[in-house]
């Protein structure tokens, strides 16, 4: 269990439950890539009253720093924090003016982040980039989940870990990411020891504007578990780090090290500074910070051991419950109530769905079939879709391997890459586009079958996400899956699953199991799979495996000889210092992906 | 050795050497895909003086049946013989008429056809659709090389001569075709007996042109050796024949046997009707008939053993004499006599070159793309070819295997399909362009190795066709086959070897060779390897050859699976008889495919 944070004393401890006398409402603010989008929710039963939506000034700093116009290398992707804040001045207001609530009888504010996204902080939270003397300095700034650049430091974090048989690798599948908290410390250490060495806390974003509402700094449990290696009350031990570096050793007990809040408590109170901001009452509760993928599995209702909730946009993040703590081959990580206190939450995920299907529409459909959906009075996407399930399963002839942003479950494997067997002269735009929905659906069910085969049996699937919409490619899951897919209701799953986390810290509800069964929202089974397409798919996930292992398991690396190829040619032609030039993997998406929604 | 035909007696016997005298002309004839295209030629140098080109009016038969509209099943291709004698009363005259000679210096004519195309006709050359009584037959037609709905009695053919160890088996790889006469014949005989008992010669169309411009049938040793399998003096026996069916015991000696004619020779002289369709002067000398790809080898001076001609256009034939006979594993066929007089021919192919990256232009290419060739100036293909190629070798990660039209040689299987492994979401549209224009240089190395592996070492490639204007593509063929490239002069190859065949059957050169000698043109190493990507392609071509064989060796069978499910779930939502409905084998490209050129 993870440590309690002594309960703050909310505004609106002891008022009636808001089904006895006048309704109470409670605003999720949902912090994604590019923009944050603030709901209002009743707290009766969930009903999504306004919403506001702000995008950030700075979107993701990918190619010059604000302000000096420095040059990024490849592979970085920052943010600036006040975008934040804005957030939370325009946002809410707008959702709050939107709903037509009073703001009086709003109780409590919840929050949900991309993950692991980085702030570099003084000791009061003030972020390094924000101070004069570090105006010039990228490692100053918020180094957003997809910086890609501590891949090096990963690597020897990884391999240390093995080598020394660390307990904590089997919890995150057998490795650690360099999207994570120690992965880019150490970068920052290594790169930039002045920013390092003024850095008093190493904060995740999802606490950080917690902070800035509460005055408070909590670190959530999700994100402590999933992505700053926090097992069993443990960080990383001092050896394991001074062995990485020296200068390292002190890293967790100083920069890391904090109070742990358990997810639905809060965090504390509204400020009076940031309820001018939002126009919210001084002193309502504030959840603590959370992750956009994990916070949705309340908002779908899935609560209970087994029911998988898959978050399908651009990348697709898996979380579910469990009441026992497996070892499940390949999976992302394990967290000792990571989703809801007195469970396992398991993530796995996908590291591109929605984005193959993007990157499909930009680079490899000809404008006849852009014509063709214009005329059709519908998205390219949908178009090909449609165009693609006239014809029965296997009636294309093909199948792929949904790797072109590399595999995060269940090989857990970077380097590896897309591929695409079976295409002849008749091959359509249009069958190639639902061979690699069809890829997407056989890496579920493969991460599925990983679980089931752990002991960890998933019982139920709700998909959530922009993906939804496509009914072609949910039907796909279901056959594939052989499981009825059950959907989200809620169009803001996130931000909904955030006040869900607000009522509960506000005390309106005992637990986030209660608040979810009143406040969240599904359809049950709205796919059932057909049997015999399920039959048909079967055959192709047999090829799909078949693949999957050779070019995955070691029986043909030419995916990683590959990389290597490109890696080394690309060096060679841009001269010293450009590796990666041209930004080749700089567009991996990560499970926790919040721009959710935004592909298809 | 071949038969020969007792010499006919053309008019020019006995007349001065051109380089006496006056200067003599020739006319050479190259029977295309969808046109026919004249040359007329200056004996004494090849100069190529005038060119006239007729479009079939009637272009490939392949969905319904010219007067009754009749609907034609998938995988069929007919025409229309008619179309092929407009060709001799138009573009004939007119190449006459450009090039300003008088038509009385005319000494020769030489013609070359795609192959294998199979013309039924009565006794005296009468094709049967031009009889009342078969006008709604389909099987009285034409069935051009690219017919393949004759794959069943192809397969049948190739079970039964395993079994039976039929020792003219492993002249051809291993694997008859069923574009070939034999599988052509039964099909006709099963599938429309009247026809067949109709049928009085089955006439390849090479040979068929020729009884129209000479009044006089003599089977070219060209066709009958590599479509007709005639070997060693001798067809398929009775006994085989039976054991197909009893029906077609006696096909090859009631249908199929006829003089031979060794290239070069005369067949005839031109008859008075000829003379009156093309303007030229009867009793001229009519060469055999030849087939487009094997014509060109003179016309590139490549009449010596080692020499590979590659004519590469939306398929690539290679063709090369060879002084011993050997069995080279997954050829297309080595026949006596089949190139020049005196030496084994040797054939292979790729089934799709120019015609796989015709496909990936219309079908993966964005409009942005398009737009920015246009910008430029230039084709989407060239386009695509100099942006990419910006890049050094490797740099784009990929490695594709170019069989989107089956493989025809080296392993011989219709059945194989596409591959690409390594996409990223960075991956580029030219990129995925380069890694096909590499995948078909691995393909040719593929068939370059066997050749060398077999006894027949290749010492020079010549290449011929429409790819070589993309001067990217001929320097990777370089690089990665570590051979200077020499590059055929002339950009009217097959015409021009036609006019070298006319030159000697009207007896003003003693054989083949010293007329290719003459008049042929080539460039000797137009490109020469680059050391550095040669050695960085080798890297690339040991991965092509562990996907080439995994997929193509028995691996991983996935895509004769996959192949078989497509038919099944093609077939089980069209209902009975629509088999491969939606044509999706029948743009399938022959080695012999004659539309050299019309690609890239």
């Amino acid at each position: 269990m993870v440590d309690h944070v002594p309960p703050a004393a909310p505004a609106t401890a002891g008022r009636a439950h808001a089904t006895g006398g006048a309704e109470s409402y409670v605003v999720g603010v949902d912090y994604g890539t590019l923009s944050g989008r603030a709901v209002v929710v009743r707290v009766s039963d969930g009903a999504e009253l306004g919403t506001g939506v702000h995008e950030y000034t700075h979107a993701v700093v990918d190619s010059t720093l604000p302000g000096t116009g420095e040059r990024l290398p490849a592979d970085w992707a920052l943010q600036v924090p006040s975008d934040y804040v804005d957030v939370l001045k325009t946002a809410v207001p707008e959702a709050l003016r939107a709903s037509g609530v009073d703001p009086a009888l709003v109780v409590g504010i919840g929050t949900d982040f991309t993950a692991c996204t980085m702030v570099p902080t003084t000791a009061d939270g003030t972020p390094l980039n924000e101070l004069e003397r570090f105006a010039g300095h990228p490692h100053a700034y918020v180094k957003l989940w997809r910086h890609h650049a501590a891949q090096g430091q990963a690597d020897r974090i990884n391999e240390l870990a093995a080598e020394r048989g660390e307990s904590w690798l089997p919890r995150y599948g057998g490795l650690i990411s360099s999207e994570w908290e120690f992965a880019k410390g150490l970068q920052l250490l290594e790169e930039d020891p002045e920013v390092y060495a003024a850095t008093e806390h190493w904060v995740e974003a999802a606490d950080w504007i917690v902070w800035q509402l509460s005055g408070r700094y909590v670190r959530n449990a999700c994100t402590a578990g999933y992505k700053g290696i926090y097992q069993d009350g443990e960080y990383p031990s001092r050896e394991f780090l001074a062995a990485l570096n020296p200068d390292f050793a002190d890293f967790a007990e100083t920069k890391v090290v904090h109070e742990i809040g358990a997810l639905g408590d809060a965090a504390g109170t509204l400020t009076a500074e940031a309820a001018g901001w939002t126009g919210l009452p001084e002193g309502i509760a504030v959840a603590v910070g959370n992750v956009d993928a994990h916070v949705t599995a309340p908002a779908a209702k899935a609560t209970q051991p087994g029911q998988m909730v898959a978050i399908m946009g651009t990348s697709t993040c898996h979380v579910m419950n469990g009441s026992t703590l497996a070892e499940v081959p390949g999976m992302c990580g394990v967290v000792d109530g990571g989703i809801v206190d007195g469970l396992y939450g398991y993530e796995a995920g996908q590291s591109g769905v929605g984005d193959i299907f993007a990157w499909y529409v930009k680079n490899q459909v000809p404008q006849s079939s852009v014509d063709a959906a214009a005329a059709a009075g519908t998205s390219v996407h949908q178009y090909l879709t449609d165009l693609a399930y006239q014809q029965p399963v296997g009636a294309h002839g093909l199948v792929a391997l949904d790797w072109h942003s590399g595999n995060r479950s269940v090989l857990v494997d970077h380097e590896l890459s897309g591929v695409i067997v079976g295409q002849t002269l008749a091959t359509t735009p249009e069958e190639g586009y639902r061979a690699l929905l069809e890829a997407t659906a056989y890496g579920t069910r493969r991460i599925v079958q990983a679980f089931t085969e752990s002991g960890v049996p998933v019982t139920e699937f709700i998909a959530a996400g922009g993906l939804l919409k496509n009914k072609h490619l949910m039907q796909t899951y279901s056959d594939v899956l052989r499981l009825p897919i059950s959907t989200i209701t809620s169009e803001q799953g996130p931000a909904l699953g955030s006040a869900i986390h607000a009522a509960v810290a506000a005390g309106l509800y005992p637990d986030i199991r209660s608040a979810a069964e009143a406040m969240g929202s599904v359809e049950r089974a709205t796919y059932t799979p057909d049997v015999a397409n399920a039959d048909a798919y079967d055959a192709l996930y047999a090829e799909y495996l078949t693949l999957h292992d050779w070019f995955g398991r070691g029986g043909n690396d030419v995916m990683h000889r590959l990389r290597a190829m490109r890696r080394e040619a690309t060096r060679a032609s841009s001269g010293p210092g450009s590796e990666g030039a041209g930004g080749t993997d700089s567009v991996e998406q990560t499970a926790a992906d919040s721009s959710i929604g935004a592909s298809a």
